[in-house]
This record gives C-alpha cells, sequence and structure tokens, in this order.
C-alpha cells in the first residue's frame, strides 16, 4: 500500500500555510504531498494593489514556491487545474494527460471576480487579480497617459481612471493612485487637476462594514488628494469607452479597474457541490458537507461569524489561520488523532490610502495615518516571516 | 524705427545655436530676438532613441529653453508656427492673433517623417519625432508585452517589434532594444526568444553610406543578439496588424517604429517656396534662393558635399555649425560687416549600438565597440557643454 496522498490545490495564502504546516509536523514516510499551482511563484494578493498603480515592483509581491517550499518533502506541480471530482477523488490539470489521484483534498484555488450582474465587466475593466493582470493595469494606465500629449484634442477620458467598487481593494488601490498620479502627470506634462480618479461604490458608503469614524478618515483624506466619491451609485455597465451609471449617466474613462467583490471558484459549482455565492458553507473541519477528504478554505469557504450571523469576508487573514489548523488536523488525521474545530480570530484590519498613511483597527483600538501604516508594513512583513523565514522578510523588506 | 528684429523658428539644434550666438555677441540695443517653439523644452533628438526603449529617461534628452536663453535679450514665445509669408515678412502662430514681424527671418523647425510612398505609416506606426512620440513608443511596447500574458493564446505579434528603416536612428534604436528587451522580459515573465526584434531596410545594406567593416560590425553585434535583418525590402504597408512588405509577406507585429528618414518641413512648400524633397538649396550664405531675409538651416536645408556631388545628410553637427555660422553672420550684417559663406567640416560619426557599444568614424580613424560608445558619450556631453555650460553637462552627466 502506498502512502496517504494529501493534494494541495493553489499556492495563495490558504494552500501554502498548510503546505508549510504538513512540511514542518509530517515526516518522510507519513504521506505523499503534492502542491500545485499554475505559477512557480506565490503572489501576495493583498499587496497586488500597489504594482497595480505602479507604486511598488511586482516582484516585490512574488515569492518563487521552491524558496519556500521543502522538495524533498513536498512534490510541487506547475498546472493550472481545470476541473475534479470529488466523488472519483481525482483532479484534471490542462497539462497532464493522467488526473491527480488523492486521499485528502485541499481546495484553495482563490476566487472569481463578482460581477453583479453589470454588462461587460469581464470584456472592459481591468482586474486586481494576480501579478499579470496587475502587471498590465499599471501599463495600461502609463499608455493612456502617454497618448493624451499625442492627441490633437487632448481627449480627458484618457486620463481619467474609474475604479468600480470603495471596498478594502478599491480604496487600497485608490490610495496608491493618489501617490503614483503627481509622478505621472511630472512624467508625461500632464497638470495634476486634469486628470479625474473617481471612485463608484454601491452602498451609500465607502468601505462597507466598517467604523464610520475610519471611513470618514479615509474618504476625507482622498477626497482631499482629488478623489471624487460617487456612492449609492451601482454601475450597470462597463463599456470600451468607460461606465453607465444606473439611471443612465455615462462617464468616459480609458482606466477602468473593478474591484466591487469576488465569488466563489467556478470549479466548485461545476464539481457539482453546493454553494452559496461560488463559496461552500464548510463545517467546522472546514470539509465541504458530504465529503470527508474534500477541504475547502480561503476565499471560496464560508464561515458564519457568530456574533452577527453574517459570512466573514474572506480576508489573507482568514485564509491563513484556515491553512494552520487544518495542517494540523491532517497531521492529527494521520497519525489517528482527533482534529480541532477551526475558529477565527480576528487579529485586526488594516487598510493603506497610499505609502504614507492608513486606517484600521488592532484589538480595540483604531489606528490612523501613518502609525497604521507602519503597522501594515509590519503586518506585510510577518506574512514574509511566516512563509521564508527571517531571510524572506529581511530581502523584502529592503523594497 | 524700432530695433531689426530677427525672428528664429525652432529650438533645436540649429535654431538654440543661432540665438546662442546672437545673445552672446549682440548688445541690447542691436536687434530684437524672438524664439518661437511650440514646447517649453528643447530635446536632444539624436538621444530620442533611448527613451523610446525605455533605456534612458525622456528628462535626460530635456533641457529647459529658459535654462539655456537670455530672456533679457531673447524674447520666447511658447506657441506652434502655422505658416509664415516671406513676402509679407510674417509668421503664423496657432495661438497668437496677430502675425510676428521679422527683418530676418531663421527657419529652424525641422523637419517631417518621409514615408516613401508607404502606406498607413502616418495612421499606425510609431515615429521617434519628439518627447510625446518616444514616450508613447516606450509605454505602447511595454504595454503590448503586459497583454501577452493575460491573452488565452499567448499572441506571438504582441512581442514582435519591426523596426522600419536600418539607417542611423533604426540602428540605434534596435540596439537600445537589444538591451531593453532582456529586462522586459525578466519583469513580465517572457522567455527572451520569444520575442521578435526585426529590422527591414530597403536598401541592400543596414546604414547605407556607411563604411562596410563599420557596418559588417554593427550588423553581427545586433545579429548576436537576437535581431533578424531583412535588406533590400521595402514596406509597403503598416497596418493595424504590422507591416506589408513589397512582393506581398505580412510581418505580424503589434509595434512598428518607423525611422526610414525624413523629407523638409511642410510648411516651407506652403509657403510657396521651392524645394527638393521638402528641402530648400540653400545659398552659401544659407538663405532660400530669391530671399535676402529667409535663413533656412538644420533638417530643411539642403547643401551638396562637393566631394561626391551628393546632398549632406540632414544631422545635429549640421545644424549646429549652421546655428553658428548665421549666428555670426547676422551679427556682422547688423554691424555692416560681411557675412562667411557656410562651409559643412565633418567632424565624424558615431552610431550607438546600445549602452556598451557603438561604431563610427572619427577623422580618419574607425571606432568600434566600448570606446566608440565612450566618444558617443562625450559627444553628447559636448553638446551640453555647447548649450548650457558646464552646469548642464554636469547635470546631464549624472543620468
Amino acid at each position: 500500500m502506498g502512502l496517504p496522498k494529501i493534494v494541495v490545490l493553489g499556492a495563495g495564502y490558504g494552500g501554502l500555510m498548510t503546505v508549510s504546516g504538513l512540511q514542518k509536523q509530517l515526516n518522510h514516510q507519513e504521506a505523499e504531498i503534492t502542491l500545485v499551482n499554475q505559477n512557480p511563484y506565490h503572489y501576495v494578493t493583498t499587496k497586488l494593489h500597489e504594482p497595480a498603480a505602479g507604486t511598488l515592483s511586482p516582484e516585490y509581491a512574488r515569492v518563487p514556491i521552491k524558496s519556500v517550499v521543502d522538495t524533498n518533502k513536498v512534490r510541487f506541480v506547475e498546472d493550472r487545474v481545470t476541473g475534479f471530482d470529488p466523488d472519483k477523488k481525482e483532479v484534471y490539470l490542462e497539462n497532464a494527460s493522467d488526473p491527480l489521484t488523492y486521499d485528502d483534498l485541499v481546495f484553495a484555488l482563490g476566487a472569481n471576480t463578482e460581477t453583479f450582474g453589470a454588462k461587460g465587466v469581464l470584456e472592459n475593466a481591468h482586474l486586481i487579480n494576480n501579478l499579470n493582470s496587475v502587471r498590465m493595469i499599471r501599463e495600461h494606465m502609463e499608455y493612456m497617459f502617454s497618448q493624451y500629449q499625442n492627441t490633437e484634442e487632448k481627449r480627458d477620458d484618457l486620463i481619467t481612471i474609474v475604479v468600480g467598487g470603495a471596498g478594502f481593494t478599491g480604496i487600497e488601490y485608490i490610495g496608491e493612485l493618489v501617490d503614483r498620479i503627481p509622478k505621472l502627470c511630472r512624467e508625461f506634462d500632464i497638470p495634476r487637476d486634469q486628470v479625474r480618479l473617481i471612485s463608484i461604490e454601491a452602498a451609500p458608503t465607502a468601505l462597507p462594514g466598517f467604523d464610520k469614524e475610519l471611513v470618514d478618515y479615509a474618504v476625507q483624506y482622498l477626497e482631499e488628494r482629488g478623489v471624487e466619491f460617487r456612492l449609492s451609485t451601482p454601475i450597470e455597465e462597463v463599456t470600451t469607452d468607460g461606465v453607465v451609471l444606473k439611471g443612465g449617466e455615462e462617464i468616459k474613462a480609458a482606466t477602468v479597474v473593478w474591484t466591487c467583490g469576488v465569488r466563489g471558484n467556478s470549479l466548485l459549482e461545476e464539481a457539482g457541490l453546493e454553494t452559496m455565492r461560488g463559496r461552500i458553507k464548510v463545517d467546522e473541519y472546514l470539509r465541504a458537507p458530504g465529503y470527508e477528504n474534500l477541504y475547502v478554505i480561503g476565499d471560496n469557504s464560508l464561515i458564519i461569524n457568530p456574533e452577527n450571523e453574517r459570512p466573514y469576508p474572506p480576508t489573507a487573514q482568514m485564509a491563513t489561520q484556515q491553512g494552520e489548523t487544518l495542517a494540523k488536523n491532517l497531521v492529527a488525521a494521520l497519525r489517528g488523532g482527533s482534529p480541532a474545530p477551526f475558529e477565527f480570530s480576528l487579529k485586526g484590519t488594516l487598510a493603506s490610502l497610499g505609502r504614507g498613511s492608513a486606517i484600521g483597527v488592532v484589538g480595540n483600538k483604531k489606528l490612523f495615518g501613518f502609525s497604521a501604516s507602519v503597522m501594515k508594513r509590519l503586518n506585510d512583513w510577518r506574512w514574509f516571516y511566516l512563509l521564508g523565514g527571517l531571510s524572506l522578510m529581511m530581502k523584502k523588506a529592503k523594497f
């Protein structure tokens, strides 16, 4: 009989924490661990808004998988998952003719974009999704700026940027733009006040769900730096020319970035599993209902916050804690022990507003401005420390 | 009676050297000098291939006019020349209702693009023309690279660059690309050998008119670094998809840069002057035939090389020497002296092949490789020294 096969799909926060826990705790002869990821690197999703704005090199947000995975203990497969069958216990890959088989599957492939029924989003909007898409956002924006001076009529839409969604990612992204745009203006000889930055949000407030005092701080900070907010304003369509708002108003903008939210990965529905907005309501051991050996973590897992009976928002913090617990439980199961139920512990929430400012809550304390921004940076470093220890942290801290 | 009015159109090499000579030699009460330029800065045309490739900041190639012109002696008008009438002695500007009048006019507005009858050049090709156009070339190329990873089918044309023309500018530009492309490939995770750099030239050799040994060196240097040469191959059309060669072959390329040559400024023909390929065959005092007070210098002047009975190619060196002579002659005329005939003295010719190499002839000596590249750099600095003295030279040398 072969060793038990644990297959982890996806090298995001959740997948990597699972693998990291397994390789630390398991010996060679206990299990065969396989990690599948479509890129040879992990990217730090919570930092992607920075390369998207051009304020940070994408290299900061990237960690080669081989530098954090112990290839003596874990087999790494660079491939794209095209589907899986939880009854046959098989995973299908784009470039492999035979399916991967497993005893335990950890589904940690990350989310898909939620369009909320708006038309043209996937065709015409840019997405802060991965390293490739954010490099393109930056280049797209710069290309539009460079065209401005080369058109006879100086088209204002070329230097208008619409950010759809004033949630976490949208606010963090526009915060970076507030830093970047003055530099771009100097580079391309464009007066700063010609450039429009517009944040459009369907909810009546920016950062829905956040503490009001912090939201007010963020909105004022951004407005003072030229951001226009359009609240209670759903986007009906993203076109090749810009966006059409509910009611019919059109805003012409050559750059539209969609940050309105995510839904679960479509592979879950395609595998016949029951989902809520694409996510799986997992049990206390992070398992999909009806499947003893299918674990779903990260953006694809739905867990209800007992305090308000609403789902926790999908975050890196959640995925990381799930990965840690899951690794321990998988090890316990292999050794005949019993698993511990997962409990989410919210350490805090921080949203950056560009390089020098942020807002957030840590413990019971509200943070504003520069001190929040330092906390945010320390938090980034913590992730690199968890992933690759001191040496990786120091390498990234140099950026 | 007012002071004699000298109007200089264009702040390129020729125009600036004229103004620089005038302001050094003339006293306040001798003439009213006006310089017209559409930008508040001079740009170093011979360096534009570098920002176009992204190997150098466009700021290196830019010098603010107010930093080199003595505004106590010279009136600077930032405007675009829309036409002139050499009989009425009037110059028409885009943003002024009244024409500028003059006693002496120096026409130094620079050249237009020569398409040699190829279709679609002005619509679909990029031009290494000015600061705005080269910033756009760079951004365009990078944007295409960023798109490559975001297309399902990995379209090769997105990372194919065609340079039309293997003359001076074309070779210098592709030399920069040879340096830049490996960096871009790393930045966008594209294998270097996927990228195609194609130099297309109608003549049977690259760098027509250059010493064969130097041409062979340049071609081998570039070929070893992945450049494909297509010689004796005129481009018939530039399309939105790439280029169509004579005979019908199509090369798909998202980036096409046209460096095939220049012709005289169309304003000369529009003013009713007789031209040869848009250029004016000036007399020995750099005057247009039939007009005592219309001087044409730089790319718009045609001067025959007595050694081979062919026109000198338009170069920065030629324009600079013309500006120096013309300033002296204008001063002499104001003071009742006689003008000296212009004689071009070829100091040397250097073509860069990226950062670390160049070829050229200085005096009777052929130069190759790094030493040529150092000479080329010194030559750039010499221009900054001529323009703005030691302080400007030192500032630029820091780049």
